[in-house]
């Protein structure tokens, strides 16, 4: 196996675990087990078991901004900005769900400086979401009455906590669940007609 | 102090030092020293610290509960229900931030038994949005195109993820912030009447 894949399979193996079992409980001795790798060779490939957690985050975080910031290169309308980047990020936890769960749960276990890297790259990811609420306002298609941080925070709750109930085998597919997510999230911040006409009258 | 008002401190403090430091981290030495008791004084309250565990989750979710039965007596107008479910959770959260920062976290360290009688109130109140949301559906005031579960999911990860990121000390009121979040919950579920005439005219 090429030593990428080897390594993604390693990460894939140890979000698994952390996600399943806690950062805390996992052993990396189980991480081992999992990607059927010896401990020495699991050591070929990570410094040690906060190396993981950090490279699980850093995946999780910078594979989400990328796409977001795709989507906003990609996207001009205000509107289908602000869907395009909730459909990114639900995309992402579709494909990732383990990571997605260990980055918002584990966060806490990395160490000052890893960490502070981490939270680095979330703050320009919100500051993107912020952005783009903002930009929605100026452009008098999202209410000016929401603020783009409780905006922002709005939509990262409604996703980041699918892994808490969303059930794969259940009766609504995941595509269905993302698009009424999305519908209520959009149809709640979007401005309607009718409020345009209100602040028309109002005007 | 009477003993009921120090049963309360009890699990106050206990809940603090959950929601700061995880229920594993956190010793029953700890609780009783915050609560200001010897270790054998804290034992008259509680019978272990998987206990107080316990009390925190069933007074969390049996507190919100009480609350939405009330709110569901005393509003009927199926739209001013669904924010009044809102407005509980938020002021629950609002009252006991710890207590439910430890609810939606360390339920699982409970035993099987003592989770599955909490498990089993938070059915009761997820049963009781997704009723909310599926009255306004047959009221015509609720978007059809959301399933009420979706609905109430979003409700809830709006609401229990807000001590992730709710600075009390931050530039927005926790008031202007619940109002802001139950208005994008709202509109977002909410029919507008542009649904109402596109609905006559398809019809």
């Amino acid at each position: 196996m090429a030593r990428i894949a080897r390594k993604e399979q390693v990460l894939g193996s140890a979000a698994e675990l952390f996600a399943a079992e806690g950062f805390a409980a996992t052993s990396v001795q189980k991480v081992a087990d999992r990607a059927r790798l010896t401990k020495a060779g699991l050591y070929y490939h990570i410094r040690d078991k906060e190396d993981l957690l950090f490279r699980i985050c850093d995946h999780s975080i910078s594979t989400i901004l990328a796409g977001a910031r795709q989507a906003m290169s990609r996207v001009s309308d205000p509107q289908a900005r602000i869907a395009a980047l909730i459909l990114n990020h639900a995309e992402f936890f579709r494909n990732h769900p383990d990571n997605l769960t260990v980055l918002n749960r584990d966060l806490n276990a990395l160490s000052p400086q890893p960490r502070a890297a981490i939270r680095k790259l979330e703050r320009a990811y919100l500051e993107l979401l912020r952005g783009a609420i903002s930009d929605g306002q100026k452009a008098g298609v999202v209410r000016r009455g929401i603020d783009p941080t409780v905006g922002a925070f709005t939509i990262l709750a409604a996703l980041n906590t699918l892994h808490n109930w969303y059930d794969p085998k259940g009766r609504i597919g995941y595509r269905s669940t993302v698009r009424q997510i999305t519908a209520v999230l959009c149809q709640g911040l979007f401005t309607t007609n009718e409020d345009a006409k209100r602040s028309a009258r109002n005007g």
